[in-house]
Formats: structure tokens, C-alpha cells, sequence
């Protein structure tokens, strides 16, 4: 931390701030500058609270230096952590495609689907069973039941379910039934749910909630982590902003800044981030183009009948063509990076 | 909802829609313009799903025009809501000051904030013991304890305790504690328990989400109204623009907004609104200029020992300013509002 | 400016960073920490430019501490300014009201309008004769003959104008006929334009950006003074964020972050901000609550019949019952400051 | 443009506003619901202006159904345009490289990075002669001598020259030493600017303001060709968000939207869009990879030396390598759509 004094303030107020650091038990950096001075502070473990010094006479501002998180840290972890969902892996040199439904619909649906993106070499399924809805009055998911589906999907198929779990109850649900639980965007700070997730050993698609900021993301995997579930998987899927052309506004930037920071794999979700059906393929290039580890993808066999987010949903032709390009790009990527490697 | 055709749809575009809309058991209203035809939809009770259409070939736009809520709505319920909580009331005329610490820390501190704000005249007592914090590292709180003091407070003081929930066993503690059950703004979509405190009999005070519109606002109260619990008070608390100088942008402008549609009151929260000491006064004088039913102000009798959000905490003396001056400017409002009505 | 340095950073990375610093003249503060190392840099005059720093090897981060402007600045003038507009004065201690229509339309509704404010109290006129428009097809004001319309106002009822101008011949021409030359949003950073303005001798109203942020918003505020100019007068008129309920999200925390820091006036544009007839009420009195020293508010014989911006004009009685309520509010705050003064 | 009535208007309500539109020359469609009525409108060109209606009694809501602009979109012109700059075309086949340094300083650093940028494959060349900076005591750049290097750098190595104009001046100097006149974010609506370009026949690089919609930037284009330019390149350079992790966040959903209504090309800025060295190529992958017709990136000798934005500066040899990867990702693309284009 720095506490930067007003140029106005006098010897007392620098020293009255020198003692409550010594009092917290840290060190004083004392920097008399020509305008005013400036103070570091050493010796914390963990971040110091810029309360016990933004009201202190004379003090213009106390800036934050060290960050707040640890486990979800290259500083800790400098290798890419690779997280094993299922008899598959997320974060490795392959790209990630999970795909399938918004909302577990009927059996038919479900399987038509699975048929078609497995066949296309997807080694993931999505499709929902608890749906977080805006309004109470819309479909909320067939609960239970749509699991069951799910996970009749895996045995047929070998994919491997990643669903979302809103609640505790729902939680235990896709422990039972599913490979991957997933934390939706509105819960990304739902902190209890997150720390019920940190004791569950499946792993975690954790979803960029809609106004976080980076270091908000990465500490909700934290909370999740700090519990000793160290399968954490972001994911972004667009942040709310004031345009309108898209659903949301996808970050394709948080890729790059998440892995400087951190050895998490990071996902991206175009389906959500754009809300629109013509969307999706082009944000889909632009994700795995940043770098990100895996897709996450909305497909339905008949997307204008839909129950939910029928709008950004692909058809199954239209996810084959998306996968085909997305792959094509990745291998770009790929070749770059060995080159590099083997430099 | 509203469906506009391209400029380039061909008549049997046109009809393609006329028939979905037939099939949906809607009636079509198809206007031909001197560009473009738009065709309007009637006959649906809730809103049309824009899906059904979006994707369909030459439709430009689908446009939505019914709201989604009821319960909320002045066209169900045209006289504004007074709830109870304990043995006050929020949303007459008047104005409701809630007041008290962040996080209930000790004994003495709570009974001192506790005590001079019953004095000035609040009749409410804000204090957390579950305490969302962005880092897992962060103090939670001191839970159920936490609540015990708060309720040594009520029968001390005879203030009514509104505490914050972040899950289904909190809420069994608070109900069992507490007078008014509040849900975070982390929280605001948290549906499952938007569900639960709907099934609790004790009044609710929602927060506004740090990005959420006000139709969804609107419709997080409507999920626990639609539970059977109607006493839900909104609070709006700052919402996350590209700002700085403030910890979020307190929008005044979505008081005179919720009070044109719907008949529940709408307190303000200056203290996290602002973050910042200096800010809280003026901003909670333009909270009740605006319109507001009441205010969540923090008071901590020493502000720079607080364990959390101490930066913003007003003290005992700056609170009883505060109070003096919004006291001043509701009397002006109130007398206003007799003056329109008696004519 | 503070570098803070990565917890692998070697010595050798730590030496080229306090090369670097006495390279340009200042002086460097090592502190080492038990994780990282920071480095405070003084002995500069303006702001150090980060660049110089960041791409080093080692270096976590660079973060600024001093602030880059002075003109606009307490530590410089600490009284407050007030500046003289025609024959009245902006930021003194009665509240300045501006009130008139958007655009200039014809002799009879600017007459009739400046009738109505000037009898109520009103000691400044605005109404646009350049008018910035979204659309090219629309509207875009009628130029010198509208100026000459304020020009007679200014005669006949001894009202003070405030006009946009929004290119060098506009500012020739509004120094001509006006009073007060006003610089729209989207011209915050048309730095030629500020520079032009900067060296004309009349007072300056400057808006602020759709997206400005507090700092950029004072720093063209400065690119004025700089010129010579020291007449200037700021105005809030809403920024951009993702709610849509209000055209703009007027942000009332901006005004005691500007008291807090510069001298200048700041004066609020509820009108703009909420684009709502039925919110401009509401957000003026919320302004004057929070501490802005005037109004601009836009009112209209018949604001069905606007060319421009009709729906949030206010009819002459709505702006007759706003003045009376802000004015009551202003005088709690004046009695207080009072208080305050007398001790 | 759509008007919903509120569910208790009066039968008198609906007449009023069908009277309106009809006084207004329009031709009004009633809708009457199960709950309340809609009434659109038809016979307009241009749009309708809501202001006429919003106020009347018993409306509620005035919705605008046709869009504002002409000369833009794909339903005046379907086939792309490919805008001639200097020798070389932008919106073709070909990816467009706008390579340079952000300020001009000297020629040696000029000439350095143009050599570079030349040998590998770009056709244009960017550089500032005129700044636009936040603080009025930042470098401004060099004026008509920066232009006149520039001018030498398309002498000898036959690159075409983008550069910004700040003001009227600046336009007449951009036209007589460079081959395309960019208009930065900042003054993407100054109107008189946007008119004045519209007049040259040079053509104009178009920067998306900071919280522009997609709307008024299309407007902004449409500004410019309604003056009789019609060469117009959009560009993409990041939004302003609550984001701090990048400078911007680059908004590559725009890429498909522009492309959906407009024939215009469209380029990415990762360089300001992100504002870290770090960033700009994964950014730069991703705005190819989305579809853009080009990218501008930011080229300097020696970043931590520049006079302005180093921080984002790409090396030479970091070019190089952003050049090979985002060829290959374009390469795919054009596979991809000559292989649909040909069935």
C-alpha cells in the first residue's frame, strides 16, 4: 500500500500516519517529495485495508499495491494448471467444445444433438436443467429429470455433461449426474454457493459474471479454491455495457489478462455473449483467436422452437461449419506456440 | 411484440410469419408500410418470446412491448405499498432512516452506534453478521452471533433489525432474529433464494444489482412476491459504470422510475453508493430530494478501526448532520405533496 | 509514480529500473518488501509518463500518483470561484437557474418562454442556435438568425445567454450575441475547439462527456484556463452506462468529487440527463440536494410541438413548481453552510 | 415508429393520438389488445420523432421501429465497398496493415519503423503529427514538419499515409501530405468536423467514439457521405467500460453487426483498444479472426522511449510476428468464404 499525503499536510499528520502503520505492525516508507510526500508500507502479509488511512488528516489517497489473491496465481503455480472433466481435459493443447442446448428439452431434442456434435468430435455437452431466469414466469428447467437425460447422453455417447447448479440442492444434483458443475454468471458472487462447490471434488465451470471486474473473477475462483476444489474453470461470456448490438459485450481481452496473472484455463461463451444467431461464429473465431482454451456453444436442432435463447442458438450445420473454421484457427495457434517452444 | 420485416422480405416471408404467429395461437395485425411492413402481435397473455421469430428469414427486428411483471406493477395494485417492519413502517410519509455499522463486530460498538442513532430518531438498525466480501480472505462476519447482539439491540432500543441473508440458513436466522431480511446486491439474481425469503413472512429489502436494469430489478421482486411474500422494499445502492471518483454511480434517476410503475418503496444506500466518507452526506440529501422512501446509512463510532468499509462509515456526529439536513429537505417534499393534494 | 515490481524480479531488473528513473532526472526510493520490491519516484515536475517503465523487465506495475492538472485545482486558488456571467454571477451563493428551450424555434416560443422564466427568477436564458444532432437529416438550429433572437431576449428582459457553439466561426459568433459560450458533450475532447475557447474572454459553460471520466472532465476544464481563460463553468448532464430508463445516467456524486479538488462552479443539466419530462423534477431537486450551484433546465410553451428534445421539456407551469421546490432546498443548504460559518 | 398505450387509457386517448399522426400526414394502424392498445405508424420517410407522442395522455411507451440512416447500408448499396487509398485498397480481398508509430518525433524513428513495415508487407503508414491528449501539458505532436515526414516516408517506400486532423486546418494540411484523414474517437461527433471531411476527397478513417453506440457511429459515417465523400473506413478502437484490465474493451462484436447493415470496411485498433504491449497481438488475432478488413497497430524503435503511449508500442521484431499470425487467420477466413462462395 501507498498512502499519498495532500501537499498541505503537516509533519504531524505524516507522523500520526507512520504511527498507525507501526501500530498494524508494518514497516514505513517515508518519500518527502517536493509537493508532498508519499508513504510505503511493507512488512503486510495479504492486503492492507486502505480504511485505516483514507480519513486520516492530510491523506489524499491510499493506493493498493499487492493483490488479494494467491491460489489461482502463476506466482504460486507457474505451469498452465489442466483440469480433467470426465475421461477429458480442458486447458491442454487441444481446443475444448462443449456444446448442446440451452435447456434440456425433450429426450429426443437432447440426443439429436448429442448424435450430431459428438460425430463433429465435441468431447463436451452442455444443456441445462436448472435455468436462472429474469423472470419467474419463465421456464425454469426440468430439474431432476433433465439430469437423468444428460447423463443417459454420457453413457451413449462418451461426452462429458457440464450443467448448472444454481443452489446447494442443486449442487449434490450434477455431483451425481454430470462431470462439470457450472456457476452461472449471476452467481459468480453468490459466495456461499461458491464455497459448497469448493467442497465438492467435481470440477467447476466458473462464468464470468455480468459486471465483474478481473480481479472479482479471479477471486470468486479463489473462494472456490481457498475451499480445496482446485478444478476451476473460467469462463467468459460477456460483460453489460452500454451497447446494444450484441447482447452482452464478449472481452475477448480478459483471455490474455487472465493468463498472465493466472495457470487457470479460460473459456468463451459467444452464444451469450451475443445473443444473436449471426454472432456466434465470428465471436466463436475471436475467442479461440485470443487464445482462449475452449468454446462453450448453444446448438439445437430447431432453434425457433426453443424454450429459452432460442435466438443464439445454432443449428446443427451451422455448428459444424463454426467448428471446422474455430479448429482451423486453433491449429494456427498451435504450430505459433511449438514453434516457440522449440524456438 | 412487434415484428418488423426487411425492406427485401418477399410476400411469402410475410406469411411465414402470419402463420407462426396463428400457430402460436396469437393474432397477427400485419401493417404494410411505403419500405417495410411491421406486423403486430395481440391475443398473448405474458410476454412473446422475440425467438420464434428473430431467426426467421426476412425479419428484421422483433420488438417487445409487453412488460413481464405483475405483482410489482401499479396497474395491479394503484396505491403505493406501506410495509411493515417490526413496529415501524417503510413507504409512508415518513421518511425511514436505517442506521447502524457495516459489520457487527463487538458488543460496545454496536449498543454505541445503537444508542445514538435511536436518540436522533432512527427507528431502524442496519448491522451485518453474514458479510459478502470480494476475497475469501476477507472477515465474513461473526454469524449467528452477530445476530444475537443485534437482537439485544431491538429489545434495548426498541430499533427493527434489518440484517442481510446470503443463503437459505441465514434467512432461517434472521427471520428467527431479525426484523427485515436484506438481500445483497451480489445476490439480486440469486433466484433460488429470491424463492426462499419469497416463503418467509418477514418483509425483504432487495438491493439492486451493481449492473442490473430496472425491469430486472423489478422482476427479482416479483420472484418473491410471486412466492406469496408482498413486502419487498427496493434499495438502490450504485450501479457499476466506467466512473472512479465514487465506488459505484449512485442512480438517482431510477427513483422517480420505480415509483411510476410500481407501488413498492425505493430506499437509497449513500454509504456503498459513494465509498467514500465525504460523499455520503450529499448523496444521501439528493437520495431524499429525489424521492426516496428512506435511507441505509453506515455509522461507525470510530470510522478508521471498522473491519470493513470503514472508509465510508459515518461517525455518531456526522450522522446526527446528516440526519438534521434530509429530515429539512423531506418536510419541504412532504408538504408539497399535501399542498397537490388538497388541491 | 510508484513502480511496483514482480516477486521474481531480479536485482538486476530492480537497477535497471533506478537507472531508467535518475536517466530522466528524478529521484528513486527503493523499498524492498518481504514478497516484491516497490519504488517511489519523486523530483518530478507533471505527472511521470508510465511508459517508461512498464515493458521493463521485472515491473508489475506503474501507478500514478500525482495528478496532471493545476489550474482547475484547490491547492492552487482554494477559495471558491465565482464567475460573472453578463450582469449575474455562477457559483456564488444563490443558485443559478438557466432555463429556456433547446433550440431557438421562432421569436414568439423563445419570447414566450423567457417571459415566463424571467418572472419567475430565472437570471439566465439558454436556447441552442447550432444544435448537434445524431442524424445529419435532423434539425440542426438556425444559426446567426437564432442568435439574434437571444440577442433581443437579452434586451428585453434583461436575461443572460448561455448557447452552445460547436466549431471557431459558432464561438465568433456566440462572443458576438451571447453572454456565456456552452460547450456540448461530444466537444469535452475537441481540444482545438477548447484551446479557442480558452482564448475568448467569456465565460465558458463546459459539459461533460458522455464518458468522461472526473479527471479527463477537469483536464478540459484546463485546456481552457490554460489558454487564459479562467471562466469556466462545469455542468453534469448524465453519462453513458447500461440502464435505459433514463436516456443518460446523471451522476450526482460528480459534484462533491469536483468540490473536493477544484474551485470551479459545477452546475447541473437534469433535462439531458433523463431525457423524461416526468424525471426532470425529481433530478433537479436531487442536484441542488447534493450541492451544484445552479440548474440548466429546458422548458417549452408546448413541448409536444418541439423540433428538438420535446420530450423532456418542461410546460412553463412545471418549470414554475421545480424553481419553488429547488429553491426551498437551496435555502436549507445555504441555512446550513450558514450554521456551519457562524460555528 | 410503434405507440403502446397504457392498459387504462381512455377510448379519447387513442383518438388523440390517431388525430396526431394524422396531422402529422402519417397513417395510423390501431391494434387494440386483450390489455391495452398499440398504434403504429406508417408513411413516413426518415423517422418519426417520439417527442410528438410520449407526452400525451394514456401513452405509454413510443417505440422506433424504422432506422435513421441511408447512405451507410447495404439496403441503398448491397455489395461491400472498397474504399482506394493512396496505391492500395482497403475493404478487399487483401487484409489492410496500418503500420507506424503512434506520435511522428523524429525522422530517424520514423524512417526506422517504416523500412520495417514496408519490407514486411503493410501499404500503409500511421503516425501523429497532430495529438489528441487528455492534459494540456502533454506532447501535442509536430504539426505541417511532422506531415512533411510522413510525406518523405511515401516517397521512398511507397507506403500510403493515415494521419489524424484535430480541426479545419488540420484536414486542409492532412490533404495535401497524406492519403487517408483519420478522425479520432474524440471528435467522432463533432459534427462541423465530420461535415467538413465530408467535403475533401480524401478518404477518412473513422475512429469509434469512446461510448459510442452502433447507431451513431453509423451516423457519423453518414454525416461524412452526406457531403458527397463516400470513402469511409470504419474503425473499431475500444469501448469505455468498467474494465481496467485493458484500457479499453475492445468490442469485436461490432465486426458482424457493422457488416449485417453496412457496406463499409471496417478495421480493429488493438494497440488503443488495449493499451498493453502484452495484448495487442492476441487482439489483433482476435479482430481478424471476427472479420475485420484490416488492422492499425502501434510500431516504434524503441517503446520505452516514445513521447506518447509506448506502453502498447510493438517492437519491430513483435510485429513481424503479429503480421505472420494474423495473415494466416485471414488466410482460413478467405478459404472458408471463397469455398462458400463457390458452393
Amino acid at each position: 500500500m501507498l498512502i499519498v499525503m495532500k501537499p498541505d499536510a503537516t509533519q504531524a499528520d505524516v507522523e500520526r500516519v507512520l504511527e498507525v502503520i507501526e501500530h498494524l505492525g508494518f514497516k514505513a516508507h517515508s518519500m518527502p517529495g517536493a509537493n508532498r510526500t508519499a508513504i510505503g508500507i511493507t512488512g503486510n502479509k495479504g492486503a492492507v485495508d486502505p480504511t485505516h488511512f483514507e480519513n486520516l488528516n492530510g491523506v489524499a489517497d491510499a493506493i493498493r499495491v499487492t493483490k488479494p489473491y494467491k491460489l489461482i496465481s502463476k506466482e504460486l503455480r507457474p505451469e498452465k494448471s489442466i483440469i480433467k472433466v470426465g475421461n477429458a481435459e480442458i486447458g491442454g493443447s487441444e481446443l475444448a467444445m462443449i456444446a448442446g442446448p440451452c435447456a434440456v428439452e425433450t429426450v429426443e431434442q437432447v440426443f439429436t444433438v448429442a448424435e450430431a456434435v459428438a460425430k463433429s468430435g465435441a468431447k463436451f455437452f452442455r444443456g441445462g436443467a436448472f435455468k436462472p431466469r429474469t423472470s419467474p414466469y419463465a421456464f425454469q428447467g426440468k430439474g431432476e429429470d433433465g439430469l437423468k437425460i444428460l447423463a443417459e447422453v454420457r453413457d451413449q455417447y462418451g461426452l462429458n455433461i457440464v450443467t448448472e447448479a444454481m443452489d446447494e440442492r442443486g449442487v449434490d444434483l450434477v455431483e451425481k449426474y454430470g462431470d462439470c458443475i457450472q456457476i452461472g454468471a449471476r452467481n459468480m458472487q453468490n459466495f456461499s454457493l461458491l464455497k459448497y462447490v469448493g467442497k465438492t471434488r467435481k470440477p467447476v465451470l466458473l462464468k464470468r459474471g455480468m459486471s465483474a471486474t478481473l480481479d472479482e473473477f479471479l477471486l470468486a475462483a479463489e473462494y472456490i479454491m481457498a475451499e480445496g476444489n482446485y478444478d476451476v474453470i473460467l469462463c467468459e461470456r460477456g460483460i453489460r455495457t452500454f451497447d446494444t448490438h450484441a447482447r452482452n459485450t464478449m472481452d475477448v481481452s480478459i483471455v490474455p489478462a487472465v493468463k498472465r496473472i493466472s495457470h487457470l484455463p479460460i473459456i468463451i461463451d459467444p452464444s451469450h455473449a451475443s445473443g444473436h444467431n449471426y454472432m456466434v461464429n465470428p465471436l466463436a473465431r475471436a475467442g479461440v483467436a485470443v487464445g482462449a482454451d475452449g468454446l462453450i456453444i448453444e446448438v439445437h436442432p430447431c432453434p425457433e422452437e426453443a424454450l429459452c435463447d432460442g435466438a443464439q442458438a445454432q443449428t446443427l450445420a451451422q455448428y459444424e461449419e463454426l467448428y471446422q473454421q474455430v479448429k482451423a484457427i486453433h491449429e494456427i495457434l498451435a504450430k505459433e506456440e511449438m514453434a516457440i517452444a522449440t524456438g
